[in-house]
């Protein structure tokens, strides 16, 4: 494993020795956030550590134990508290709410560590006569509850199974430019090995640091340059699949009219059909150039309809992505740590992504810089670009100082039509303002969006949230607030996930949206490969 | 509907008062090609009359026909002769042996034209109760057995449900570029209803002329210029389709992470899930320009690579299409109607067709000369682009007077990865003309094969054969052939189709293909949409 899991934060993102993100700005930052939300100063709100924490009594009886441990290793079967901390929950808001006020009810019982495809098909078989829940678990930083450790009713424990000993990249096809790798590789050695190749696979989610290739599947994930490489499932070629009814190997060719292709079920499916232990997925050469810029227009719809305009000509860009006003201010006001006042900045800010080859580049350039002009937009150059990109995995590091300042905040993603953006987006807004309004104890939260992730037919928007936290109630806020977003998003023509997935966050509106058919096929396949309900329950689909 | 059925073969391709496609060249073209077989003269093999043809006793009650006629309409049920024999079978060379020989054991008992999902989806729910078979039908042009009229074992007759009274384009997002149509619109009226809002679907299949949307979609259908318009599983937006279980109206987001895309279930599910009534689907500008071009290869690999390098780099092209040798030649032979010899040519024969606006094309043009040039290939200009633009949807009208000239003809296709591809059209060729040897009276037959419909990782690879027909033993012979192809084509890395589906033709490869996991899928779900099986039974998984 790439990573040492000690010394990562349990209850938090990233390194326990990551210097603060904010650097020297801190202090202008929390003074002025403070305002913002009409607490000042903010309360010191520290988390708990795990040494002050009793964690819930261990549930598997030694014969299992001892079955997990024969059919791995010991060194591979851990139940020591941080083990069982590190995997009870992902990372959501919601989740470190729970981590951090010392929540540890769905800490696995256990969490094992397999190394071969075999190895975890002879672990799901076990589990699923034993009657152990099975969590697959990668870089574990779902945020919608994905990898909670939960078992349903009845069943014997909870186990998670921790890829990340399968890290290996295991074949590139330079012909067909398609790699092979085991599921729980994170990103960055991934690219660091496929790089050495001269090859990238150009996935590189906020999450990139801490997240695997497996993850990334699980729930349809997309990395910021996502308009040239693709989701998840549009770069997925196949994949093995560790299923209780032995090892799945789905369909790998690159066109198929031999009846549906079952590899487009395994995108999204969240560990509830079986854990993906390795991957086939398309690959490009490096990119000999790479450019990154900023645009501003002076309203939102013109730099939506950039947006789709360059969609639609068939430029090829890497990544568009506009933020709205609010954004644009907040944003600016984190990065230079002076801002005054509540925004929102007179502008949107729009930046371009480009990669390729240098002609792909240079002509992708003009003809996206033709088309922003065309919509109003000004050139604001390269350090904008520049700036994002040097940043770009930072935002989740603001998030635990952000809750230890008695903050909250949050992310929501959706898509839709670009005939549906504008409505969306004002819906959205509105209805999380008026929620946390009404479940907060400051003056006012922050609610921004940006559109990015597009196609020809839509986009994906995107919401970040910022409030002051009940602390009291906190749990209950939360989810006061995602219920008015979640609800108004499904209201007003919005998927409820974009690139983040169901897991348990996005329960209640999944049945809503596949509708009753599509609800009965996704039962009909999981119970087809999982009769007794041993695969990551509780997500997905109940 | 479009089109006036009594105008059409009921037992071949297109009308009936269609001009010979060989025009003057016939007397040169069949004397040339019995000298290829080794037959000389060819002899006269016409086809059956409908008048001397006795059809199977009809099988409905008068009850399901009252029923039936109650649900929709009188003049909307139809069970005369003509019906019934246009609806028997698709049109694959199988089936037109059977046509032809008046074998008209699969004439169903009935044919529906329904107008509405509601009427639909009403007949789909009496034929579960009533336990008739009920094969969605739309230009009928399947070359699988898609849509052979057959009941399984048990059931009280089969139904035919044609679509083509359904054809009105219903909608059109202009900001989002996305269509909603009835799904028994024919190709040329769909496109006509398009082309005169300023937009195109672009999918232009050899059948285009004969097929329908919702056909396109059920077997995953790839149109000639798939590298820019997609294939329906591409271009498919979202659809409307009539269940034993009621509507099921799919996702229709234009990116979601809300689980997997059950939408993406329906393409290639081939009429087993429910009857495609209506679909949204992607539409681009009318192409400002078009621009189609032949190039020479002196040997087939150059072809290959430069066609792969082209994908890989992102050059926008509508379509790539590489003839081998033979097919060169074969082609060539065709369309000057006075050819000598046997062939192959000494060069292979690439088209490329690049649509857009005038921008787009410039480039695409100057960087796949690049390629081209690079990879030792010669520039022929534009009049094979033309002559081959010109006759797209010709080759099909040459099937007929083959089969009244005493040989048989067929087309199988496969997709593999680029690293994959010269093994496999090797291996191909072989077994196909070995068996085209082992089971033909003539000297020999004509195999020959071009890539086409090109993806960044693979392509499609398509054989064209033609062989002296075992006037006694005509579809054992083709079988014969069949399935030595299949065996080569599955046990040398190719998917079992690529664009035509799977029917009764391609069962015996499919559990091969999709193994017991991906079997176990397929079936949980047609089990749970389509307990008593009476949808298009005996099609894709048996």
């Amino acid at each position: 494993m790439a990573i040492d899991r000690r010394k990562l934060r349990w209850n938090g993102w990233g390194w326990i020795d990551a210097p603060d993100v904010l650097g020297d700005k801190a202090d202008g930052v929390w003074r002025w956030m403070g305002e913002v939300v009409g607490i000042a100063p903010l309360p010191d709100t520290p988390a708990m550590g795990l040494e002050n924490i009793t964690l819930p009594p261990q549930r598997l009886n030694d014969a299992v134990l001892e079955s997990l441990t024969a059919l791995t290793a010991p060194e591979r079967v851990k139940t020591d508290d941080f083990e069982r901390a590190l995997h009870a929950r992902g990372r959501s808001y919601h989740d470190l709410l729970h981590l951090r006020a010392g929540r540890l009810e769905t800490a696995p019982d256990a969490v094992v560590y397999p190394t071969t495809t075999e190895e975890t098909a002879a672990l799901v078989a076990f589990a699923a006569d034993a009657n152990v829940a099975l969590i697959p678990f990668g870089g574990g930083s779902s945020v919608v509850g994905g990898v909670t450790a939960q078992a349903a009713q009845g069943q014997a424990g909870a186990v998670s199974v921790d890829m990340t000993l399968m890290d290996r990249l295991l074949d590139i096809d330079e012909e067909a430019l398609v790699a092979r790798a085991e599921a729980g590789v994170y990103g960055p050695q991934l690219e660091e090995a496929l790089q050495a190749r001269g090859y990238t696979l150009g996935h590189y989610p906020q999450s990139f640091e801490f997240s695997t290739l497996g993850g990334w599947i699980a729930p349809r994930s997309a990395g910021h340059q996502s308009n040239k490489y693709g989701k998840a499932e549009h770069w997925l070629v196949s994949a093995k699949v560790a299923t209780p009814q032995g090892v799945w190997t789905t369909e790998d060719y690159p066109g198929s009219a031999a009846g549906p292709l079952l590899r487009e079920m395994l995108a999204g499916s969240e560990g509830m059909l079986g854990i993906i232990t390795e991957a086939e997925f398309k690959i490009h050469p490096v990119p000999e150039a790479k450019d990154y810029r900023g645009y501003v227009f002076t309203e939102f719809p013109a730099g939506v309809a950039a947006a789709r305009e360059m969609m639609q000509q068939g430029v090829q860009t890497a990544m568009i992505r506009l933020s709205d006003k609010p954004e644009t201010f907040f944003l600016n006001a984190i990065d230079t740590g002076d801002a005054q006042g509540t925004g929102p900045a007179q502008f949107c800010l729009m930046l371009i992504g480009i990669e390729g080859d240098r002609a792909t580049v240079d002509t992708a350039l003009e003809r996206s810089q033709a088309i922003v002009k065309a919509n109003g937009g000004i050139h604001m150059g390269e350090s904008l670009g520049r700036s994002w990109y040097k940043g770009r995995f930072e935002t989740p590091y603001l998030r635990d100082p952000m809750l230890d300042h008695g903050l909250g905040i949050d992310t929501l993603e959706t898509a839709t039509r670009w005939s549906n953006m504008l409505r969306l987006h004002e819906a959205g807004v509105k209805a999380i303002a008026e929620a946390i309004d009404a479940h907060s104890p400051g003056e006012r939260g922050i609610v921004m969006a940006h559109v990015s992730h597009a196609y020809a037919d839509g986009a994906s928007l995107y919401f970040l949230i910022a409030f002051p936290r009940d602390l009291d109630n906190d749990v209950e806020q939360w989810w006061a607030i995602k219920r008015a977003a979640s609800d108004a998003i499904a209201a007003n023509g919005g998927t409820i996930s974009h690139h983040h997935g169901v897991g348990t966050d996005h329960l209640p509106w999944i049945a809503g949206e596949k509708g009753p058919i599509g609800m009965g096929l996704l039962r009909a396949m999981k119970a087809q490969i999982d009769p007794t309900g041993v695969l990551n329950p509780g997500k997905l689909i109940e």
